[in-house]
């Protein structure tokens, strides 16, 4: 991956720049929480697969850099949304914005930098853009919504419903942001949709990992303690599967921990023995892998190119990180 | 006004049937909630001005009751969050939705009315509805920042600011329901920004109007009790007007009260009692006028027709109105 990263160093320097430099709110309330979410630690797996989607499709123009950013501002709205829905303490290794300025700035940023990238992404005047993006985040604000609503029927959750839930919380932008690339390269139906059938599979893959890893993390380096998500009653994919195998007994020793209002260090550390017992860790490694190589083989049509290269290595990349 | 809202009945029953049947989302817990905060109470002032500017400018097509209705889409989306911010326990003679389903939800849903409104926009196809909306969006967000980082430093809040505010907060909306309005009616740029003008000066004396009735409304008349504003901390005209008029001594008893923790009816009352002293909610009102006034006169350029009378008729409904 850090062939990828020297490979574009240009392309991702000049969406850097248009992040910080796109803010454009003469509130100084606006500029200062959004420049502080907006700096330096994401990933930037948004604006990258859109920039290799472009370059794939041929696109030598410098408006993919701006697009980018947008897309990395919609990805920031939702984050501030996120952690005020889930009283997250951190985000990113630094403390959450809501815990600095309060969840009334944080909810109110969150919906600047949405309307924001909206306004920004109407100016390019391009239909198809436009369907794209506001189709997407349509479906990942139904995906949050759901995430909240199975957590509270926690029994009847399975795992499509599961696979339902993160395609659209987050494989719908990261499928937006590719298609997106193809699009301003101007690319045929076809391609487009090659690409966004890539971008559904690997952001899938993506968050896949992500709540696993919630599992494997090693205290801070997450920025996040282990076992979050089940101090949050969420269920994810490694107990959803513990919850379908493991004996009747034990299963509701772990469906009381859920219920609990307070889960402490040795609740987990027993869940967490539960699941390497189990191999629920290792399922949804597999399920992951899986998920990349479909995303692979949706760029099949694609002539070979570096830009195809990069976004082979960017999906190998998903099963590969540890954070 | 009653013979607007008779004249225009047909009109505001498709807005209403399109208001229930465009949420369209296949997560229960999204209808579930959207269903409830847009049933019924609202006064639907944004879909009513964007009807009345589209048949002002010969619109005669259906596509405007669609329209309409995602414009309160956007509206009820940024209650759902105000309510949330400033901790309501009423809205529209009902129990705040956050109330029943928590916060989570309130945010969640808000974005995706904000997202549903926003993907079907789009898909009318028409860039300038796009550009329309996604600025005035940007621009009540803004608003919205502005109220909560001026009430961090009160003293500071000058008139000229708290119109600032107003005409971004309430203002940008109900111009864009105007332009919008107008642009389906594929009006001229001069009429585009004649409607669009009438909505800002409208929308402000909206929003000044509202203010004052902060401190003249019957306790649960507003669904709300008197001096909400003062027990949040919010600064609006009336209070501005006392402050600035007020001798030192009492400014600093007023401004005693608005750094408690808990203001109490007493204090309440004590600073009605002053507002009547020194006039403030007659000043109010008088600004409210003035921007009905000029907002009535943007419209001069229009032939006489049913639809401008209705247009005056609303423009002096929002000074006269009592809740």
């Amino acid at each position: 991956m850090a062939d990828v990263w020297d490979c574009y160093h240009w392309d991702l320097a000049a969406v850097e720049d248009q992040i910080l430099s796109n803010i454009g709110s003469d509130v100084p309330l606006v500029r200062e929480i959004a420049t502080f979410v907006l700096q330096g630690e994401g990933k930037r797996v948004r604006p990258l697969l859109l920039l290799l989607s472009a370059r794939l499709c041929g696109c030598q123009g410098h408006e993919m850099h701006a697009l980018a950013s947008f897309v990395e501002y919609i990805h920031t709205a939702t984050l501030l949304h996120d952690d005020v829905v889930d009283d997250a303490g951190f985000r990113r290794g630094k403390e959450a914005a809501h815990r600095l300025w309060g969840n009334q700035s944080s909810i109110l940023v969150g919906d600047y930098l949405y309307t924001k990238a909206v306004r920004s992404i109407v100016d390019f005047r391009i239909h198809e853009l436009n369907s794209v993006i506001a189709e997407s985040v349509q479906r990942m604000t139904e995906g949050e919504i759901m995430q909240i609503s199975l957590n509270c029927h926690k029994s009847v959750l399975s795992q499509t419903e599961y696979i339902q839930m993160v395609e659209r919380k987050t494989g719908a932008l990261i499928a937006a942001a590719c298609q997106m690339g193809a699009i301003l390269a101007d690319a045929d139906a076809s391609d487009q949709e090659a690409l966004f059938q890539f971008g559904l599979l690997l952001g899938t893959a993506y968050q896949i990992v992500d709540d696993m890893l919630d599992y494997v993390g090693q205290g801070d380096r997450l920025g996040k303690t282990l076992g979050n998500d089940i101090r949050q009653g969420k269920i994810t994919l490694p107990l959803l599967h513990l919850l379908h195998h493991v004996d009747e007994i034990r299963r509701g020793d772990v469906q009381a921990v859920l219920e609990q209002s307070h889960v402490d260090h040795g609740d987990i550390e027993r869940i967490v023995a539960l699941m390497n017992e189990y191999g629920s860790v290792q399922y949804s490694m597999t399920i992951a892998r899986e998920y990349v190589d479909k995303a692979k083989s949706a760029l099949v049509g694609f002539g070979e190119s570096t830009a195809k290269q990069a976004l082979y290595i960017a999906a190998n990349y998903m099963t590969t990180r540890d954070h």
